[in-house]
């Protein structure tokens, strides 16, 4: 198989990933709620990737590190902890439905109010709206760091310094960039920063961050158990507990901790530049076969090794199906749980294939993959 | 180190559990997200866990059994996606933070009701105390399976029997009992179950079940993407999904998959049966120690294989200590995350050592503990 769904999930992880959940497992307690030796290797060792997270993203105060299962419960944990009835937010056409469906929901049962901003042909946010968008009662942006279906990067810094000059938070969706791009959550002015563990940061599934910097104010969505203050009805206030309530997934961390290391040592340019070369090299001769169309815009630096397309009028979930049965190659069909985006690109019915490099892949799969697609684009004659 | 902390965590794993996550880290993409055989592999198994779960507490749908990250998050999702405002809810003072600090914040915020079912002086609930707590607005009782500090266990046929005939939905907290005493949900009339993976399920951290009957309808605590019906702005209604959102934790389930293969292999009775030995034996011989003083009613059968108890006056987080750093024993202090069972044994100042069994722990390694608690307690002279 040669596996380019990494923008779901990156395989393989790194042998230091699989090793650190297997000594983990061997080895450490519950972390934050005994004195022994099991219980404090595993505090220790999390509170140590609290410090690498908060080095990594630039986020200040390691304590404001959250660890969530996922990319989803950070945003819902950031979405539903921070807004109030009245609020307006303005958001983009590029993001997934864990942005989108956190917010309906407010949109619906607490009457936020919502704006989008949308594209351009080549599906680069067109971010000349956001001086229009803006009103009194607009409390943050938030927006993706890139397009899940197109790779295009989106400029985070002008949107920050925007956001920053008319007062509003700055909510950062990292899960296609962490641990591919530099997010420097102080210079680029982001207030909160979520991702996903397991995608470009190399960790186990099961692993979500939700980065904070010092002055944010979030509502818990989940409450319980802490290892102290027990005799209180209400979570600590202080950062991280006020937002973990319960086990944390402790083997997963020890992994991303290990993926941490992994990326550092390699460096983020690196990783980087591997994968674009492989994509972008993929996106060159793949654009010559007939009737394929490439979404997104290739003239654009940085762009993420993501490349969206469609062969003719060929279903994007049937031709998904040909390149896995015959082809033995894993990429991704349908609508990328980004509907906004596919109303944009007008791929609403046909869906696009998706396909995503990691650091792992090799041009020689790049260019077993470019002639099963000559292939099939043949056939159809 | 003798590791007796299994009510927090259980140590070591079984060796199956770290090899099915180590194998689904090497070659599992992201479930339900892509027709490929990396994430059909992961959608499969994931699917048959569910099947596995089912079946494992007589669910009856494996689609109502939702994969959580921890107990916690399953009741969190439960409480507040079941009540609304001026709902009466019965629960007992056994309860721990994850059950009550939801109920608290659902009292303060939207006016829900709630009633405590007390314990007499072993720290037996008060069943008794039921029908006086009854009203019109009672929708439901929460109940733990058994007391994480005293290894009490409640009587849920009663429980669930009293709630049916007063047609209450019945929510019972599993974590400290899933995988050592049978919980069959539909012959004990338990609507909603909720439970750790990593305790005596014995599988991976970050792994938690809320299994639904068929009836019992729960509104989402996180919204997101579900890789199908992309294109709506809610939450699909169908289970798992419409409890689900975002990539589930796949690795820590493949290891819960095998955790219960490896449950199911050896049967419940016999590891009940092997931890209960140790415990009694330990309690035994533990009582005849001058001064120390064990919680909890060992008259009454089943009684979990956790053994709760303080040493005269010695604050219980300095006797952990003593045995973490001079005996190399684990276990833990405090409160346990359970305030009001603390009240009830008038035990908030000093909290109480906690000595929680495994099927792994052995006969030798109880006898030095309780050698080492009697010099501990000859030291005091």
């Amino acid at each position: 198989m040669i596996y380019l769904d990494n923008a779901a999930t990156t395989l393989p992880k790194p042998k230091c990933v699989i090793q650190a959940v297997t000594e983990a497992m061997q080895t450490w307690g519950n972390s934050s709620r005994s004195s022994h030796n099991n219980s404090l290797l595993a505090t220790e060792s999390i509170y140590n990737t609290r410090l690498k997270v908060s080095k990594f993203f630039n986020c200040g105060d390691p304590c404001r590190v959250i660890f969530t299962c996922n990319a989803t419960e950070s945003l819902n944990t950031a979405i539903n902890g921070i807004f109030n009835p009245g609020d307006h937010v303005i958001t983009t056409v590029w993001e997934h439905n864990s942005v989108l469906r956190p917010l309906y929901r407010l949109q619906k049962e607490q009457g936020i109010e919502l704006s989008f901003i949308g594209t351009d042909g080549k599906g680069n946010l067109e971010l000349s709206q956001l001086d229009g968008l803006f009103k009194d009662e607009t409390r943050a942006i938030i927006c993706t760091h890139a397009s899940n279906v197109t790779g295009n990067v989106a400029d985070l810094e002008s949107i920050g310094r925007w956001a920053k000059s008319k007062g509003l938070l700055f909510v950062v969706d990292g899960s296609q960039t962490a641990g591919i791009l530099p997010i420097d959550m102080e210079r680029l002015g982001i207030d909160v920063l979520c991702c996903s563990g397991h995608k470009g940061l190399m960790g186990p599934q099961g692993t979500g961050l939700l980065c904070l910097n010092s002055e944010v104010a979030v509502r818990p969505l989940k409450v319980g158990g802490t290892g102290f203050a027990s005799y209180s009805q209400e979570q600590p206030q202080q950062y991280p507990e006020h937002l973990e309530a319960g086990t944390l997934n402790g083997h997963g961390l020890a992994g991303l901790s290990a993926s941490l290391d992994f990326i550092n040592e390699i460096g983020l340019e690196e990783i980087y530049k591997h994968e674009y070369e492989l994509a972008h090299y993929f996106y060159k001769k793949i654009s010559c076969i007939k009737d394929i169309k490439v979404y997104g815009d290739w003239e654009r630096k940085p762009h993420l090794a993501t490349v969206a397309l469609n062969l003719g009028e060929i279903d994007s979930a049937l031709l998904a199906d040909i390149l896995a049965q015959d082809y033995q190659i894993a990429i991704r069909s349908g609508a990328h749980c980004a509907p906004l985006m596919h109303k944009a690109l007008h791929t609403s019915q046909q869906g696009a294939v998706r396909f995503s490099f990691s650091y792992f892949n090799t041009l020689d799969e790049i260019d077993r993959v470019i002639e099963a697609i000559e292939e099939i684009g043949q056939r159809r004659i």
